[in-house]
């Protein structure tokens, strides 16, 4: 009998989820033991309707676009599964041969994940979770693939608009960055800070109760001191009753809608403080930047893949591939410490992994060394150094 | 008498003023006459100051990080001159041994050039300017350095975009692009495109008045064609009264605050379509971005740079470096064909050039191919190939 290995992709796009599908068809051709290596084309919605594509066919020079190319190239899907798609997808995966399904998500991946194990069990398929996620939310695995890239991103970008804010110091300037529940992408920011002084002066996270007197208060310090203010915050910063800093601005009979965070923080510095602001919110444009890639989270990411498979094929199911780090040992030796283990599956559904305290400084406008310390290795590179005359003039 | 050199900045960053800074201090060093090439720390308002700092004295490892700094390393300044300043400038001049001034800016920086000129002549001390901004608005010359950059960004950016938001098809994402009153930004978003089909799919530019019916009708129509549509459009989009689509959102005495556009057309599209919508608004972090940064346009930006010190002590005097096209031979020939020309300041001050009628197409929901053909060369090498297997999945 073929064996076969079936890839699916679920949840929001990073920069390096088809780098994980680039780790497991290499490792599936250097395995000599797969047949094909079928992506779902469109997420779990795919499964069912049997839109599978050998990707192994593809030559490699084409699939070496899979580690420059955002998003996902097989695509994704919110389709939202029901007892009997689980059921069916049994069939599906003994009728095409399928012994390894690989999912490749965030926490409502890996959830879909542990019920797809479920399904699977006694039928010889092994299922096996492939983190994936900017939020860098999913418990137990130190971080997740997609977060480093997100991260460097945040931090390049506050480190332009920091140097942009500072040559012409007469604004405040609101930089909100993505995560809802969690703010480990807008606490990467710090990331950008190579001097005392240097931007980010403010970050706001959503694990802390926003406070709007002290934000002013903190803004309005920094401005008189100098002139120019680069605040980053979360797009999810909520109140102290955990509401949404932000009013609603309308409802529909799905969902309400809240304006951007970024521009009504922004709004609000104009009005009370009379002083220049304006906000900026990449958004998508950062999940989805190539050029800010972390080459460390390529290489995790591939390797992500590359685990899964070894480990589906080794026998292993209802597992989630998991990073483990030993900080201690990091902060004793200077050498970044990362080891691959196969967490079970059951272990990570569906909790959310926000920001503990210790990464959080007292007044919840910073975030604190240890975070710097913990997140510093997994944006790659150092930052590019730029030249500041006006400094240099100061300082005579 | 020793020759000295002063360079002025002016107005709101690129990613490559401080490119032809680096190209002042190059020609000046090669040319065996000048002394020192100050810096005008902070703008026209460090002229008045006299703070001068000596940029020749610094090694050419730390100038060359000029290349690859946002925005201005000496500063700008926003102060308004009168009457007064031009005269003391004079002497100041004098006092310092300056004989070239140089001042690199767009159209605001371009009147205080030829300000600067008319109060000069005579004395001996020859003024010029060096066109700089992002919104490529000033007369006369073909393009302006910080253009090519800014493009580049919006290109790149709206590819990437295009590939995330293609992944999973289910909502609408307004891009937004900086330039208030000339769309050349978010004109050059259209240079993302590889194939037919790409995003962007539509683009809304200021010089043409924004209909709501006609974007909404534009937006469903490619929605139910395609899942997921980019929209891109100016941040200074106004109705056919010439005031902005955006209603105003509050007042202080010194001016009116609007919404961001981005956020309102996304808000527009849930409300009217009942379609899901987001915004990013890049803003800044466009404008500041190394990793963006076009190859030909820092080259230009370069050669501005030395060119206009060239002319200066050539003994010209209230011009602007200008770069001149002909593309009507590059069309014949295939490849770029550019050279550079001192313009009269008289000809180019505070004049806004905006987006020819023959670069928009009829409908004012995209550009024409002789605006990508105008604009191609600008923004350097080709963008980077994606692989979409969802796209292989439907050729089959």
């Amino acid at each position: 009998m073929a064996e076969n290995v079936l890839v699916v992709h679920g949840g929001g796009p990073t920069a390096v989820i088809n780098s994980s599908l680039y780790g497991v068809i290499e490792e599936a051709r250097e395995s000599g033991r797969i047949d094909k290596v079928y992506g779902a084309i469109g997420g779990s919605e795919g499964i069912l309707r049997e839109r599978f594509m050998d990707l192994l066919k593809f030559p490699e020079e084409k699939l070496k676009l899979l580690l420059e190319t955002p998003a996902t190239s097989i695509g994704s899907s919110r389709y939202a599964l029901e007892q009997k798609d689980y059921e069916a997808m049994v069939d599906i995966f003994k009728k095409h041969e399928i012994q390894y399904v690989l999912l490749n998500g965030g926490n409502g991946t890996m959830d879909t994940c542990g019920r797809i194990y479920e399904a699977c069990k006694g039928e010889g398929i092994r299922v096996v979770g492939i983190p994936k996620t900017i939020d860098n939310d999913i418990a137990i695995t130190d971080h997740t693939p997609g977060y480093g890239s997100a991260a460097r991103y945040i931090a390049g970008t506050t480190a332009e608009v920091g140097v942009d804010v500072k040559s012409l110091p007469i604004h405040v300037c609101i930089l909100e960055a993505m995560g809802r529940n969690a703010g480990w992408i807008t606490a990467a920011s710090a990331l950008a800070r190579k001097q005392p002084g240097d931007a980010p002066h403010l970050i706001y996270l959503p694990e802390r109760p926003f406070h709007e007197d002290e934000f002013l208060e903190d803004v309005k310090r920094l401005y008189e001191e100098k002139g120019g203010v680069v605040v980053v915050v979360s797009e999810g910063l909520k109140n102290e009753l955990g509401e949404p800093v932000v009013p609603p601005i309308f409802k529909t009979e799905r969902a309400t809608y809240y304006g951007d965070v970024g521009a009504f923080l922004a709004e609000l510095v104009i009005r009370k403080l009379g002083i220049k602001a304006r906000s900026e919110k990449p958004g998508i444009c950062g999940r989805a930047s190539i050029p800010w890639q972390s080459p460390v989270d390529r290489d995790e990411a591939i390797l992500a893949g590359r685990e899964a498979l070894k480990a589906a094929m080794e026998g292993k199911s209802g597992v989630m591939v998991g990073f483990i780090r030993d900080v201690e040992k990091e902060e004793a030796g200077g050498v970044y410490q990362m080891r691959v283990e196969t967490i079970p599956i059951k272990e990570v559904m569906m909790y959310e992994r926000t920001i503990p305290a210790s990464y959080i400084n007292q007044r919840g406008n910073d975030v604190t060394d240890e975070f710097i310390r913990w997140c510093r290795p997994l944006i790659g590179p150092e930052l590019r150094d730029f030249i500041d005359f006006k400094e240099e003039y100061e300082k005579r």
